[in-house]
């Protein structure tokens, strides 16, 4: 069957016919996550080389702190946030694009009363994500700034 | 020097240090549309595959009728519009997420007040947009729907 081109209509942060799942990988640690993969999914489009998801997290809720070889090209729908980004922390809100390279640590933090969602792509084929260890680990939460939000 | 995480803050639909330029293909035609290329352009994160560009459509203007090999993700952020989508018009707003499949015409059309403004995502290497040609365009043309919206 030929490629197929499509339009997926979106109402509150949902997009017609893309399952919401929650978002769950071995072994990493976080919180209060959903997510939609609105195109690239599986045997979909298989022409694009790389998979668009929309992530949720409710407020108060993160992501697991991790690096991989793989690239994050992320921009942010909705709420506010803060980032840890390598060795800095970022404030993040609406339309902020973030671009996450190779090996960076990273950990989103959902804060405010709003969700945070974001738009984040990878490539379709892609690297398994590694946590820190302990020594990577106690470097991190010695920083200022980002040790305190450090959560694992 | 090793690639750079970064977070480039949105305001007004303006990334801070992303040059606004006017959009234009030499042999195209198109109507009142700007571009910010937030993530991917020339030297910029070589270890991403893909650009990230954001688009924006002054009302009443359009974007080139075009089809090429390479594929479109689009997600729109801002304003309503229509899309000329091989052979059918769609209603797009904000957050409609659109796959454009190879060899697909499309054009963009922003409809009422406010500007249509939408991130595109393409591979880096690509192969150069097509027209149609006559024989094409009377087939389009002729497209109920799609017909009266075509623009060249």
């Amino acid at each position: 069957m030929p490629e197929q081109s499509k339009v997926i209509h979106a109402r509150d942060y949902r997009w017609e016919g893309v399952p919401l799942k929650a978002y769950k990988t071995d072994g990493t640690h976080f919180r209060a996550i959903t997510r939609q993969t609105l195109l690239g999914a599986d045997e979909d489009e298989r022409a694009l080389g790389h998979q668009t998801r929309y992530f949720e997290i409710a407020p108060g809720g993160y992501s697991s702190l991790e690096r991989h070889q793989h690239t994050h090209t992320v921009v942010i729908l909705r709420g506010q946030g803060e980032l840890i980004l390598g060795d800095a922390l970022h404030r993040i809100g609406r339309h902020d694009c973030i671009y996450i390279a190779p090996q960076t640590f990273h950990q989103f933090h959902a804060s405010g009363d709003e969700p945070l969602g974001f738009l984040c792509i990878v490539d379709r084929e892609r690297d398994r994500p590694r946590l820190p260890d302990d020594d990577e680990l106690a470097r991190l939460r010695a920083l200022p700034g980002v040790g305190p939000k450090v959560r694992t």
